[in-house]
Order: C-alpha cells, then sequence, then structure tokens
C-alpha cells in the first residue's frame, strides 16, 4: 500500500466525516457456521439515508463546494441516489431536484421529500427519465450528478469499501458488492486496487439485470437491457466508466436467481437482525449458491442498503 | 454521580468485555421528525445471540467463576435467556442445561443448541417449566441461573443501560424499556440511579401481560397471569425482586394494545432497517401512543432483541 495513494482515499473519507459516521461491520457466527466461510458484513442499510448512494452524492456536492460553484444538483434515480442527492444538497446548503419513475417504491419517494429535495415524476425507462431530467436542468441550471457514471461519484462510493478496510483488524481476501449501474464496483475496485492488489473484488448482479457480467465475460458493454427482478436498486444499465474500471480491476461475476436473493433475504432478517433491501442481498445470494468457491475465506460484503417498504419485506418473506 | 458507586457498573462492563462488544446506538431523523421527540436506540438484537439476556447470564456465569464454582447452569426460559446461558457456558469452558416450552420459536431453539446448550422440551407455563428443572437440576447438579429473579442477572442486564449512557454525548431525559420478568427493568432502574437521578426511567408492557403494571399501580405483586401477546419474550410474571426495585425506583409504567405493537415493528423495520423482535417494538409502541407526553423530550430506548422467525416478522408486516 502506497502512503501517497492511500492517503487519496483518507482523504476523501475526511471530507466525508463532518455529514456521516462510520458505519458498523457486523457477522454471525452461526451463519458463518452455514456459509462456511468468515463474512464481515458492512452495514450501509444505516446510513441516514438507508444507503451507500449518499457517499457518491456528498462526494460530488463537495467538489462543486471546492470549486467554488453553487451546490444545486439534479439526477435521475429510482430512489437511493435520489434520497442521496437531496440529503448532500441540504447537508450543503445547496438545491436538489430529482427525477423519479412512478413505480418507485414509496419509502424512497418519501426519503427525497424529507431531505426537501423537489421531486419530478416520469414514467419508468432511461429515455423517460432522461427527457425529464434534461428539462429540469434547463429550467434551473442545476449541475447534473450522474448516479454512477460520474468519477466523483465513483470516487465517493469507494469510500466505503476503504472505510471498511480501514475498520477491520483483517484483512479480507475478497469483497463482494451488488452491481447496478457499476458505481460502488467501480469505486469498490479503485479503493481496494490502493489498499492491497491481494483483495480480489467480485461482482454480483441478478440474473435478470446480468449486463454487466455479459459485458464483463464479452469485453463489450451491452447496452440492451430489459432488466426482471426484485433487486429494484439494480435495474440500471451499467456505465461506461464502471465499465472501464471492472474490465481493467474485477476478479469476477457472479449471477444469482430470485429464489437465491428472497433466500439471502431470510437469512440476514434471520442472523444477522437487520433490513435489507432485495439489492444488498444479491452478494450474500452468491456466496450461498458458490459455498465452495468461497469456503474458508475471509469476506468482506457490502450491505448496500435497506430501503424496502414493510409491506414489501412481509412479501418477500412469506414467498 | 458518585464515583465510588458508578465505578461498580463500570467494573461489571469490563467483566463482559471480553465477551461482547458495545452494541451501536441508532436514530433515524425521519423517525423522530414523526414522534416529535429524539429517540437514541440502544441496538441489543446485535449481540451474539440477538438479544439483552448474554449480559445477565455472562455476570452470573463470571460470579460462579469468581468463586471458584464450575459454571455449569441451568435454567428454563422461553428462549432468550435459554441462548444467553447457553452462549456464556460456552464462553467460560461450562456447560448449560436449558428448559424451554415446546412453543418456543425454533429461531431460538436453534440458538441455544447452536452454542452447545442442552435443550429439554415441557410443556407451556410456569408449572412445567419449574417441574421440569428440578429434575435437570438433580440430575446434573448443575447451578440454577434464573432469568430475572436474580440479583447478578438483575446486575448483569443493567450493564445495558449504563453502556448507553457512556456512549451518548447528550444524558436522556428517560429510558424506556420492555418489561416481562422486569430483569431489565430493575437492572436498569439500578444503574441509571447511579448514573443520575434525573433521568426517568419508563417500563413498557403489552396490554395483554400487565403483571407488572398492575403490580406497580397497586403496590402488590400480582401472581396471576394469563398472557395473550405476540410479544413473546414478556410472557413471564414480574419477579419478586424486579417487583421491589420497580416500586423503588421506576417513574411509571405505560401498557400497548397488539395494533400499537405491531404498528412500531412496522416503524422500526422502516426507518431503522433493524430487525426487532415483538417485545423489542413495546417501548416505541407506548412513545407513538403518547406523543404529547414526550414531546420534545431525549429518550433512550433499549432495543431488546431480534429474535424472530423469518416467516414470523412477514406475518407481522402484513397483518
Amino acid at each position: 500500500m502506497s502512503d501517497e495513494i492511500s492517503s487519496r482515499f483518507d482523504l476523501h473519507l475526511d471530507g466525508l466525516r463532518p455529514y456521516i459516521q462510520p458505519t458498523p461491520i457486523i457477522e454471525s457466527e452461526p451463519l458463518n457456521a452455514l456459509a462456511g466461510c468468515r463474512m464481515w458484513f458492512k452495514c450501509e442499510n444505516w446510513q441516514p439515508i438507508g444507503a451507500f448512494k449518499i457517499r457518491g452524492a456528498l462526494h460530488a456536492g463537495l467538489s462543486l463546494k471546492d470549486s467554488g460553484l453553487p451546490v444545486n444538483m439534479a439526477t435521475h434515480s429510482s430512489g437511493n441516489h435520489g434520497q442521496a442527492v437531496a440529503y448532500a444538497a441540504s447537508r450543503l446548503r445547496g438545491k436538489a431536484f430529482v427525477v423519479m419513475p412512478d413505480n418507485a417504491p414509496r419509502v424512497k419517494v418519501e426519503g427525497v421529500e424529507f431531505y426537501g429535495g423537489q421531486v419530478t415524476f416520469c414514467r419508468p425507462g432511461q429515455a423517460s427519465r432522461e427527457e425529464a431530467l434534461s428539462k429540469i436542468l434547463a429550467e434551473t441550471r442545476a449541475t447534473p450528478v450522474h448516479p454512477y457514471n460520474d468519477t466523483a461519484v465513483i470516487e465517493g462510493q469507494g469510500t466505503c469499501a476503504w472505510e471498511m478496510l480501514t475498520q477491520l483488524e483483517h484483512c479480507p481476501d475478497m469483497l463482494l458488492v451488488p452491481v447496478g449501474g457499476g458505481g460502488l464496483l467501480s469505486g469498490t475496485l479503485l479503493a481496494c486496487n490502493m489498499w492491497s492488489r491481494e483483495i480480489r473484488v467480485i461482482g454480483t448482479e441478478p440474473a435478470g439485470a446480468d449486463d454487466a457480467t455479459r459485458s464483463f465475460r464479452s469485453g463489450k458493454r451491452v447496452t440492451e437491457l430489459h432488466p426482471d427482478t426484485i433487486a429494484d436498486g439494480l435495474l440500471m444499465q451499467l456505465g461506461e466508466i464502471p465499465f472501464r474500471i471492472m474490465m481493467e480491476h474485477a476478479e469476477d461475476m457472479i449471477t444469482v436467481t430470485e429464489t437465491e436473493i428472497i433466500n439471502a433475504i431470510r437469512l440476514i432478517v434471520k442472523y444477522l437482525k437487520i433490513v435489507p433491501e432485495p439489492s444488498a442481498a444479491v452478494p450474500l445470494a452468491a456466496v450461498m449458491a458458490n459455498r465452495k468457491r468461497f469456503t474458508g475465506k475471509a469476506l468482506g460484503i457490502i450491505l448496500s442498503g435497506g430501503n424496502v417498504d414493510p409491506e414489501g419485506l412481509g412479501q418477500l418473506l412469506l414467498s
């Protein structure tokens, strides 16, 4: 680990510190016994907005502030990034304009509004989102903050893995993260690469939204995507910048079925006593479905968020 | 706060430290806004056995060890205390014998067995439990460790409030705890009384198991109890020692309905992103049902445990 490079992520983390505290890492002896490996779960469901995305939005907002620009940010988001931008703008005395699909979970819409973000609804789908966002950018002159295809956002997300590595007494053999647009994956790859080249980073995806896996295998970014999964945080298309970082540094990609995701949600509720949104259960699903591969290893798992309606969670637990 | 006295609970806490780490305290800005007060939740659902009871059992086991006795403990328990005794015995190189009603949640039975505890099933009800326990005591010569009517257990449970007070930057106005047999309430009362006489402690109970409230109001310990509540951790009869401590130090008792408990479970899942067993939601239920009384106050709430079957939680969330 080079001092010069390591200090960069330390600085990123220092920048966030007035606004968010380190999230806890938990493990469960009985769950480790069941999986046959040691798992540390980084609880980003306990961020103020209930998800890791607060890191990227704060880091992007701080970049604007450092440049002397007003912290007025606009974005489109199925939810967590929208809340993140709203939270960051409110803390940095700016404004947030958030385009959301009209089928976004209620808990996520309420989250954006609670932090003073202005919500504009659009039909689901990339085209409608971008059209609505263009209109808002023209009206407000706010700076667009892309949920994942943005280097400031990616570096911000990378502080999660970095923080985890500073908290753990032992270095994990591997880190596993869920992949939607690829912001968390690429940030994690940058952070781990700086910490120690020994750490393998594996991206995990629902089989019903496997564009990153197909991109990884073929070496070409897959842009045709008709996602079908309960993991509503992972519906986005892999971004160009995350794609390049993934091709450079990722160890592998693993896909999981919907049933495997639901079983992982049950395990998290039962053993970790915390509430995951479906996306957050995808890495554990990958471990449980590939136990031989991970036997005896020490795994860091980023539990990305906990924004799920109680009724939605109830249905998943009984399905 | 007297140094001489304060150091006693500090010592209790030091004794536990090799076996359990401090549990985190969390709060939710949106939930505070909804309740009209500030609430700090002490997350005992994250103890290794998923509940605060590990404190009392460890403290009782350490007392045996300090006395040079073998740490062989026997108890009856609807679940969490049983797991606690099993965990404590395994860590202190002793044995645990646990009598459990045959309708105990599966997750709690598995917990006892995971830590090497020997389970004996009996029919539900106080009489059957005590009969089965007597038999085991005769056979094994283990020391009985009562779940709550035991001063070592009570002092151990009190370390939870003490730890919370050492962690918080500001002293809460009030502490709210769930009451079953009264071990947590009485331990909390002793700890708070030593920390600062300014802190008011309020016990909270399901209306369907309100023996402590009726005892508090009448000044006589109610021993006739036919509990009917989803809060399966609070079915026990208030103990004689907890009763006396309650009469001496408690500010008040509040009862809540089953619907209020279920609504509080939903709020905890939605805003705190953690999994409470029904008993653990009782104090928040009391706050939400008595908002005027708590307006503007700073409240410490002991979130007592998280041992609930995923299916059971699913049913509660959809009921």
